[in-house]
């Protein structure tokens, strides 16, 4: 017998007979003599028309009163699976973010997660009840509804693994798993059967968008094996296995180790050049310091080399969402950074490698200057960690350098 | 200062347009002075969603997560109610069932209230803080929700206004209150200023759907001012009143008291008659204790003179509704009843005058029986209470008798 915790997201959700297809699965992990917990996420589209309902209320919404309206969402789909697990002769009770209670912090809207208390669900999954909890819900320590910002049901879905101390926890989705690059720019991309959560977190970081990034560093804390598979197949590759296992290092071994895991891209990012910066102590900090206390998180910067004038070059970028107030935080700290001008350039994309094997290969990263180089594609700027490697370069030739990454490193299927 | 209780239904809630309406009446309450609790239903057409989603999940759909999922709508709204409070620049918070909490029994789907914890309310209400709080739910004594039955939240909003004690419960709904008669039959019906508990008790259940009937019992046991008026007109009588006050008879005076306050009509009921029941003691029971131990609610019953065969015709009526159990029922019971043939008619309506007047004035029921077969209206059956006079009509009758009786009883407008 396992404790395992299934996770359903909103396509897999959407609709009484999508939902009966949920319930034939948790079923099928019951007969199998597992201990079941389901976490839902709210019918696909749902969250959207409640989030519409309280932007349309008031541009300035109290978030205390939003998470009151979006955690609904959830709850409907709750009720929904209890009762069709019911129907589908599995007992099976709804457990509400405050009945638990699911306790978080009172950063309403984005709230995190401390504490399951488990005592009603060890009681409920000890007698054979499968437990229905939506996702994405809690309350706060004053008895208030929060919700975890977009995609927090899989959050949600981590911490009551951790909490179940869960032998698994298989999040259902739309994919069947995650490759090694995304198979519509390159239809020879392999699915992983293993990856690290490190490689997760930077797979998902730069734009693999399965999971949410929060839940794989949750994941990767409390040592809880995450499984992505897909709601709607049943494929299973040559060994057996279905789907894409996220562990620790240590369950990966050597054999299949690969020297690079995946290839990651992200249209989302953009870039900016301030030009002829005076180049003392300070000025780089006069930058960034205000950028920060704005909340604007600044990824690859390059300083190029000093003038002879004396003034430097300095490269950033920025999620393109946030490109306009990055544009107001800089003008208003204009005098103080002292620049010549401010270029910015939405026409850019970040390539990442992402792999633990390259901690112990060198010439990672020269394989893929040279690859880019190669093709004419130029670089401009660089950004490393120790298993990534990532460049900034013209969006245009995105595809065109996953393609010839995905080659160069050795990670097209076989024809 | 007074406090002051307002509820508003589907209709007054459909859409953030009228929900901004709803919050500058509030709003205006408040700039009065009041202190004000609002009870919220679900945005019209909601409810019925939800319910949708539960049947088809499953025809035997367990009430206590059909519960879970039917509560929803009233959360959204009194979330949102109190975010367009909020823009409005008045302070405010939603309280939902299980915040406050609305302590109910475990009938879940039909449960009824049976303590709100006033803690919280009363400390909110204080600091001038309006009370957002989601009719028709609440949570039992075991924690989990449950919802009161289809239009439970007119008695959400009597019971908020009961333990708040409350000035007055203003129920805001899509008419402007209630008439002599239903203004599509009669167009001289005329909105009554003032009606009693009872009177009200015996018109919502006989077909004027202006408040639910439950609701009214609750009002009437705890002494709660109820006024009946439109969300979207704000039209006064001549004397300066909005709407209907539905008190206590000693606030009534003795001047404004009519004979008969109001005519009532109901199309929902069928008629049965058994024939050739045999006459013996006993054999009245074989027919309404089955019928009683099926939860089916007979309501006229006429039993007609004994044949000289020693056997004699019983004509009672049911909802209609339950028609096809009803004969179910009975079909079943035949040998133990003993009777010839079940003849079921579907087209018969119930006609009632009502009027607490009618208590010190004889005559009423003749006054009823002759205005009718003036007009060859035959009549099936007869119910009386001391407040109210019912006939049973063949169906095709039923606006000419509600015309010719609302002339009858002078209850006509002037030109």
């Amino acid at each position: 017998m396992a404790r395992i915790v299934m996770k359903f997201g909103g396509t897999s959700m959407a609709g009484i007979e999508r939902i009966r297809i949920v319930a034939a699965r948790v079923k099928r992990e019951v007969d199998a003599g597992n201990q079941v917990a389901v976490v839902v996420s709210a019918m696909a589209g749902e969250t959207d028309r409640l989030v519409g309902f309280c932007r349309e209320a008031s541009a300035r919404y109290d978030a205390r009163e939003y998470d009151v309206v979006v955690s609904s969402g959830e709850q409907v789909t709750s009720g929904l699976l209890a009762i069709a697990l019911q129907a589908a002769g599995v007992p099976a009770r709804s457990w509400l973010g405050w009945q638990l209670p699911i306790g978080t912090s009172d950063a309403h809207a984005s709230a995190r997660i401390e504490a399951i208390d488990m005592t009603a669900l060890d009681a409920s999954l000890a007698q054979g009840v499968v437990a229905v909890i939506p996702g994405f819900q809690g309350i706060d320590g004053s008895g208030r509804v929060t919700t975890l910002g977009r995609g927090g049901s899989d959050t949600s879905a981590v911490a009551v693994a951790a909490a179940m101390k869960a032998d698994r926890c298989d999040i259902y989705t739309d994919v069947d798993g995650v490759y090694t690059t995304d198979p519509r720019i390159v239809p020879r991309a392999r699915k992983l059967s293993r990856v690290t959560y490190e490689e997760m977190l930077e797979l998902a970081s730069v734009g693999a968008k399965v999971l949410q990034t929060r839940s794989v560093g949750l994941a990767m804390k409390e040592g809880v094996r995450v499984r992505v598979l897909s709601s709607f197949e049943d494929a299973r590759d040559d060994d057996g296995h279905r789907g894409t296992l996220i562990v620790g290092e240590e369950e990966i071994d050597d054999m299949e180790r690969q020297l690079i895991t995946g290839i990651a891209h992200d249209k989302n990012e953009a870039k900016i050049t301030l030009t002829q910066v005076s180049d003392r102590p300070g000025s780089v900090a006069a930058i960034f310091a205000p950028l920060a206390g704005a909340g604007i998180n600044v990824d690859m910067i390059v300083q190029n080399i000093a003038h002879s004038t004396g003034s430097t070059d300095v490269t950033f970028t920025v999620p393109a969402v946030d490109l306009t107030r990055t544009i107001d935080v800089l003008e208003g700290a204009r005098d103080n950074i002292g620049y010549a001008s401010l270029v910015p350039d939405t026409h850019v994309a970040k390539v990442s490698v992402v792999g633990v094997g390259m901690r112990s290969h060198a010439g990672v990263a020269a394989t893929m200057f040279t690859t880019l180089g190669e093709r004419g594609i130029n670089i401009q700027a660089i950004a490393t960690s120790e298993i990534k490697v990532s460049v900034l370069i013209e969006e245009d030739y995105t595809e065109l350098a996953v393609r010839v990454l995905h080659t160069a490193y050795g990670l097209d299927a076989a024809e």
